[in-house]
């Protein structure tokens, strides 16, 4: 394991916005920037955290991504909005988007944003705890560059287009599922490449289409969509949800965040949400929450020593665990993110 | 194989009406269960079509299920309303909640309908069609009575919750996404307990939590969801949008289909759609879904022999080849059809 060092999280935002500073991001959106990424560390979500301080701020410097974009919300029904991003960071758009939808909903009960011209915008859980903790259950998800085949396929056509259900739990943790479509991350069979040992069977296919254990092959090849069809399926949903719907590119017409670093992405979210007060009354709703918890948690585990859980809930408690205790930054990233700021 | 009968469309929908006529079910509500159950056999969905004929009148003759209910359409606001199916057959609650659904996205580009005291309302395609046709995309789901453990569990909590999400395709054909949670279907293992075949490793485990190929044993055991704690996950999410949200039963607040047959299932579905001609506009959407297809249907394919397809695709393929040469039924489920409507 690398060395690591703990810091609150208010050194660690305050090093995010300074180094967003350095690059032109106004104030307010490098707060939002911050929010999102900070969350994402103390949730224990290291990939989403401020580790993509160095691209989110390369790509402002090579002209890929707007340091002030001009986000304008075009509401076209009560409950309808497109947010157009001009090509600012992700999350400045995608907090712009669901402040729009949490207004929208508030008012008339349901809500559906979509946003267009905008780029990686960070894990979803930050955004769902913004949303459940006001109330409101929320479905949300992005598209992204592509890197898997379709079912059937050998080329790649769709990304990894993560899919987030939230719904407010009193008392906690909130019900926030948060999944990415691959069968593993990228990253791992990356870290399998380094320390040349095999990956398993059904992670990855070679250039060809064919399933392979070699991490070489896989990182030339493809990751492969978890449930074979049905992860397929649902990421192709994701992208016309996020993309078509929205205006935004999809499919091969999203350009890669990491080999294009010079294009707008033109990625696509939405945010969807309903206030359940609205339907069951806030009390019933609540009710029924806490008995679904309770039944979850009252499952036989098939391992005594690890009980069943709510999605989300080890990320909520992290979260906790952060607050108090600071979040453990591997040395390296945190030199890294301090050398950003100066 | 078993011997198959094949018989046109119209035949098959005057069997379905006089069969659901026997047991007292209104004109209008025979049309709509059987318009759900024979586009199933229609789209090749067997385990959804006429063959369920049987357990819906045996369930309304043991008195599980009302032959005639007074479904009552809450709106709560524009965009919001809840369906009180008052445990009528669940096709014919979907239908009038999908109607309803329409309405408001035409008036307000959005909506969001949610049903309880409710039943299993048979396959989601043929809903899906309906809203394509007229424009809209749509997600729909139901949550079942409990069949499967969530996650790290090993006790049946949850149930194989389908979700579909569709999106009308200029020239088709649409995009239509139906899945369930489990790596195969219940009735897949149904059909094969019936016809005394074992089903394959990875389908099921028996009560014990134990691997099975015996469809005996897995009938009284549990399926197992997609993607480990992906599908997990999902299937919970669904419960929470169809279940919580709506008001109706949700994990083992469901009665089982098939083991309380006397009961209400107190089952929830939703069916959520948006216009996206308020979003877009409807011809920069036709477009951009027609590209969409471009751009799967050009995808090189693993096995040339086998090229990849919009999901959904097969089904309606399928569904137009019945219009024009009728549906291969059965012969014994044929005349088990035929003995229900004398």
């Amino acid at each position: 394991m690398a060395e690591t060092t703990t810091v609150t999280v208010e050194r660690l935002q305050q090093l995010s916005t300074a180094a967003l500073a350095t690059v032109g991001v106004p104030d307010e959106d490098a707060a939002a920037v911050t929010r999102v990424l900070v969350e994402a560390d103390m949730m224990g979500l290291a990939t989403h955290g401020v580790i993509r301080l160095t691209p989110y701020t390369t790509r402002i410097r090579m002209g890929g991504v707007k340091a002030k974009p001009r986000v304008t919300v075009d509401q076209r029904a009560p409950s309808l909005a497109v947010v157009d991003g001009d090509n600012g960071l992700g999350p400045v758009i995608g907090t712009r988007a669901l402040k729009a939808a949490m207004a929208m909903a508030a008012a008339t009960g349901i809500a559906y944003v979509g946003c267009r011209n905008s780029n990686h915008f960070g894990a979803m859980m930050p955004y769902a705890l913004t949303a459940c903790d006001a109330g409101f259950v929320m479905i949300a998800a992005t598209n992204a560059g592509p890197t898997m085949p379709p079912w059937g396929g050998a080329e790649a056509r769709i990304g990894n287009n993560p899919l987030c259900v939230a719904a407010p739990m009193p008392g906690g943790p909130h019900f926030i599922l948060d999944m990415a479509m691959s069968v593993a991350a990228r990253g791992k069979i990356r870290i399998a490449e380094r320390n040349k040992t095999p990956i398993p069977e059904g992670w990855a296919v070679d250039k060809d289409g064919r399933p392979t254990t070699d991490p070489v092959a896989a990182m030339r090849g493809f990751l492969v969509p978890f449930g074979g069809h049905k992860g397929s399926g649902l990421s192709l949903a994701v992208d016309i949800l996020a993309g078509v719907v929205t205006g935004a590119g999809f499919l091969t017409g999203i350009a890669s965040w990491t080999e294009q670093p010079k294009e707008p992405q033109r990625a696509g979210h939405f945010f969807l949400l309903i206030d359940p007060a609205r339907l069951t009354g806030a009390g019933a709703f609540a009710e029924s929450m806490a008995r679904f918890r309770e039944i979850i948690h009252s499952t036989r585990a098939a391992d005594p020593a690890a009980p069943v859980l709510i999605p989300g809930q080890r990320e909520q408690e992290r979260r906790r665990a952060a607050l108090e205790s600071g979040v453990a930054v591997p040395a390296d990233l945190l030199a890294e993110v301090e050398a950003l700021g100066r």
